[in-house]
């Protein structure tokens, strides 16, 4: 099998395995509890916290950790309403359903909820973001990288132009497919919010964290006992936080020489495609992110051409799988970019990691085209 | 080491290291994609579900996963909240913290909020609870066995009692210390709302799971993908889930004989300690949980004697240790079933598990007398 759908989910770490075995074998305990051993499986989630902080660029008592990066998401934007119905809130259109569900929400509620468009690049588009921002703005969240074009927003560029109009303006940012992908500095970033997620960077499902800025005051989502500084309550899922923060550690110190692989990967998979077929690149081919490469092809429909793949043993997707809705979530994205209605029902979305290799990509490209010729033939 | 705190945490089964080394080596999909892979992993999620179903006396439909029991409960709870003010809530001064809490942040939002006071046995008052039962009350929330004392509330004549008042009143139970322990058959107990912890059965932490009754709608506090129905969203924590339903298997299976090994264990310490210290069984003897004992030792200290029993091997704790708060959630439970401030001080919760032994019971026993007895000549 040939996993090319990366951006879904990932393969964990074999170091994974090593920690989630280690702490469900020896180390078990409840961080809360009032003995030694407690206090020491509460000191290695601390040194979790710790190390993803340090790898992130944040003060580790800004760090929460949360069940992944859709309750993390909801934390923050949730978190932030008040009763003010004066507050007015933007949100990217390229969200992810995760944000873009709570943004309806927030809408349903009776606020003012406005969407900055998609530039063609898959970019949100600033100079219109900026029109909208006023001085009732409380938060502006924009994605770091598109979930399903790979595009990269320019957060700190970002975060300046929005405060410079109002500087009490929230950011908040879900930076899912940044984390381990490019450089992130949060204190650089200068979000208020920043979300990242376990098992997209080959750690375990069921753990994502949340950068909250110090000084922004937000309500908890999940009340009880009181863990994660009162931010999230309910006992700690020691073996999935420790576990995430290995795979940080291990993805964001290679994350260079990923780059530069991944990078060469998805160069080969575009010339190995181009000149044998009609095939449309969804955003700018060199500055998007090379983990992502979001394609549109003529004539076929993407969900027939996934199922063919897979049965020849390469797996890509249509688009965001984190959505098990009827309609897909990534329809709306692809449509905002400016894609028509065929170009929409023909795209692809093929995703790496470190663990792809050049013979997996030659191998898939050919499956690929023939493929796809098989299936265009079929057409006319 | 003799651990003796298995109503904070469980040791987890093999079983559960099988199952979680092979869900994030071979089994790593999206739930959500679009391809054969993906879909038999959404496919043992459900049968997972099904699987916790049966075990439970519940249709899958009704079941839903989450990320631990604490979440479960504010889904609930905060999810049946609507903007009648006129609502009444009732809740058991017994729960869990992550009842407790919700309980007061209801009460924070200006609804009527009762609290229903304990007997000295640690179960809810009955004839107080149907008193505040009114035509304006919207919901009932009593645990099914209390983490604290190991009391069991009769779930099954609260329902109807309650429902005979007000047929419309929606009846929550957190059966985080019920299941696996003694027979839960939800449908027979006639309740709206039904939550499972993992980690307490000896799966892994950060998964969770809630009966919700068909017809009875709850908001979600997740938004998202539309996972679970769209009641919970995220990517599925699927190792986890599917070792909890395996955990669950395995302890239900074998219930009845653990509850026998376990009522023997826990008869043997009191027989063991009885007649050489002057300790107060907080609950009822005979119709406790045999699982938690909940002792007052007069004139020592509770966390004392936990960290000298620690230094010798014995891990004990002084009550619930879900909580992180400075004050003991566990205080208030005691002080609800009547204990003086001495009483409270002097308490100590000793929590079985099937894997401990009478070998276990006997070592324990030596060592906590004579700690005890050390403590009370240092004080005298």
């Amino acid at each position: 099998m040939i996993y090319l759908d990366n951006a879904a989910t990932t393969k964990p770490y074999d170091k994974v395995l090593e920690v989630l075995k280690a702490y469900n074998t020896h180390f078990y305990f409840n961080p809360s509890s009032a003995y030694l051993e407690g206090f020491e499986v509460k000191k290695a989630v601390n040194k979790a916290r710790e190390l993803l902080a340090s790898l992130l660029g944040c003060n580790k008592q800004e760090l929460y950790f949360t069940s992944g990066a859709t309750e993390a998401n909801n934390l923050f934007l949730q978190g932030v309403i008040t009763s003010n119905k004066k507050d007015e809130y933007i949100f990217n259109l390229g969200e992810h359903s995760s944000v873009y569900e709570v943004a309806n929400f927030i809408k349903s509620k009776g606020y003012t909820v406005h969407f900055a468009k998609l530039l063609p690049s898959g970019q949100v588009d600033l100079e219109y973001l900026k029109s909208l921002v006023n001085a009732n703005t409380k938060l502006v969240s924009v994605m770091h990288i598109s979930n399903e074009t790979g595009a990269i927003n320019d957060i700190k560029d970002i975060v300046r132009a929005v405060k410079s109009i109002n500087s009490k303006t929230l950011i908040h940012c879900d930076g899912v497919q940044a984390c381990g992908k490019i450089n992130v500095n949060i204190n650089n970033l200068g979000v208020d919010s920043y979300v990242v997620s376990s098992h997209k960077i080959h750690g375990p499902k069921g753990v994502g964290a949340i950068f909250v800025k110090e000084g922004v005051n937000i309500k908890p989502l999940i009340l009880g006992g009181g863990q994660e500084s009162g931010i999230r309550s309910g006992t700690e899922n020691v073996a999935g936080i420790i576990a995430f923060s290995e795979s940080a550690k291990l993805i964001i110190e290679n994350m260079d020489a990923n780059h530069k692989k991944v990078t060469a990967l998805k160069n080969l998979f575009l010339e190995n495609i181009k000149d044998k077929l009609s095939v449309k690149f969804n955003g700018l081919e060199d500055e998007n992110s090379p983990y992502i490469l979001s394609l549109s092809l003529a004539g076929i429909r993407g969900e027939t051409l996934v199922h063919l793949l897979q049965k020849r043993g390469v797996i890509v997707n249509t688009g965001s799988s984190c959505s098990s809705n009827a309609k897909r979530a990534g329809n709306r994205v692809l449509e905002a970019i400016g894609l028509n209605k065929e170009e929409v029902s023909g795209s692809i979305r093929i995703s790496f990691s470190e663990f792809n290799t050049e013979e997996e990509v030659i191998a898939s490209c050919k499956i690929f085209i023939e493929e796809v010729l098989g299936l265009i033939k079929k057409v006319s």
